[in-house]
């Protein structure tokens, strides 16, 4: 048991070939502070998602090892993907689990941001808690203009990076690091074959569009199953439920006719949120998470 | 944190006496691989109902301990209540709940119950899972006769104990020990003052009316609330599931053109019983409780 866990969730910009992405995650299992709880890649996105929890010193040795890994073995000038994305190493939150609060992962972003900037002539951006500036919270405002588009943005002053170059890497791109509360990536499909439908719900459903403020959504299709997938980023879910969502996409579906035929929750998700939208399903009157028999076990020593 | 999660539900004959009950649940709180839950006593059943967690080992070396505890600090002879009963420590179930099977929980029963025969002479009857007959898987069957009729009960050849005297303790009478799933209290509550839909609802659902296999349901009346209620045991979840239920109960309640108002999980639950309906609410796809980030701390060490 670690004496103190902190969530680290790199995105890398590979999510086709299973053998590149174990020789950039490989840093993490060569650590002893540090553990590999899940990745899983998607073709369509074009992208893996790896969560690792480990120590703040575990993690300071390990990130910038696998940033770099990603450097040699990914090349944006000729990867394709439905996910928006500026780098080899897009983006790497630090989340604050047990025995580690917010302020420290702050400074371990920023740390972090420093290494791979200085060894790997990586810019870095530190977005959300870490942010330099306001225009620099939201992750989707840093990556806007993706990686074809981030040599003229970095020519505007407002977009100089935090740290190292002041132009992206020439195949690894730009990274965003930074610090943030437990994130759920959650996607909703949708039984049609048509991708503006999907559009359409996320924009509905989506923060900026008018919709719930926690969410961030997207339509993206998954040409596999011809069926569209409604792609959402949870940002705080005590604020905007699992429930919420599921509800409100499927209210837009039926202006479609359309079906919701499934979800997946992508990577790890706290429990309270799973078991809250148990509770608000099954209506739950007076249901507290003490009576979850694993909770029990989680609470503090008296 | 526990590599591994069983849960244990001693019942003791007891239920008048604080400062006794105490005595004999001490050992659960002297060990460090056990945790008690939970513990209360009801005078008119004049019984005490325990829940403890722990790992196998620490079970093994506690449960024994306080079933002798019990036979030191409980007379049956002088025992009265409204509940039946025919030991000090009247029955004990064993429960897998994380990093354990049904499997490990009978091996855990049949060695905890060697041990009670042995070292205080008590005669133990496996029962559930773990009985030796098919005549011994009904709890109440088992103890029909109660202590008073225990001695001429064991006289017959098939109610010989599968350990220990065969006769029972003269103090102490005899034990129930096994395995078996857990069970979960839940109760829909209906907008309706009619107790009859309750009932109704209840025939259909439970197992002796063509209903759901695990579920045993009756309706009752809520009369301060001026609803009813269809209160239900889940004796398997992961038979018949809260999502099943709930969606069942809302099926029959439409005919009567009635609502489910609300619902209620009395006690504990495992937490896969609620992650379950959150999965079948969701429609989720391909999840696992490994993506559960808690779930992953209760993990064994590799």
């Amino acid at each position: 048991m670690f004496a103190q866990v902190i969530e680290c969730i790199p995105n890398f910009s590979e999510g086709r070939d299973p053998e590149k992405l174990q020789r950039i995650i490989a840093p993490f299992y060569e650590d002893k502070e540090v553990k590999v709880l899940d990745f899983s890649q998607d073709a369509d996105h074009n992208r893996a998602v790896v969560t690792v929890i480990g120590t703040y010193e575990g993690l300071k040795r390990t990130v910038p090892l696998a940033a770099g890994k990603a450097r040699d073995e990914i090349d944006l000038r000729k990867h394709e993907g439905a996910h928006p994305r500026m780098g080899a190493m897009d983006v790497c939150p630090f989340v604050p689990i047990m025995n580690a609060d917010m302020d420290i992962c702050i400074r371990l972003a920023s740390e972090v941001g420093e290494i791979i900037a200085s060894d790997y002539k990586i810019p870095v951006f530190l977005y959300e808690k870490s942010a330099s500036s306001p225009l620099r919270e939201n992750l989707a405002v840093v990556r806007k203009g993706e990686f074809e588009g981030m040599k003229e943005k970095m020519l505007q002053p407002e977009w100089k990076p935090d740290f190292g170059p002041d132009q992206p890497h020439e195949s690894a791109g730009a990274t965003a690091v930074g610090a943030r509360m437990p994130l759920i990536a959650y996607n909703i499909n949708i039984g049609t074959p048509v991708l503006e439908i999907a559009n359409q719900i996320a924009r509905k459903v989506r923060h900026s569009g008018g919709g719930l403020r926690y969410i961030k959504a997207m339509g993206v299709a998954l040409q596999e199953r011809s069926i569209v997938q409604v792609s959402m980023n949870m940002t705080d879910y005590t604020g905007s439920s699992l429930y919420q969502i599921m509800e409100m996409v499927k209210a837009e579906a039926r202006r479609f006719g359309v079906n919701v035929i499934g979800s997946e929750i992508v990577g790890l998700a706290p429990m309270a949120a799973l078991i809250d939208a148990a509770a608000d399903y099954l209506q739950l009157e007076n249901f507290s998470l003490n009576q979850v028999i694993e909770a029990r076990l989680l609470e503090p020593e008296e």
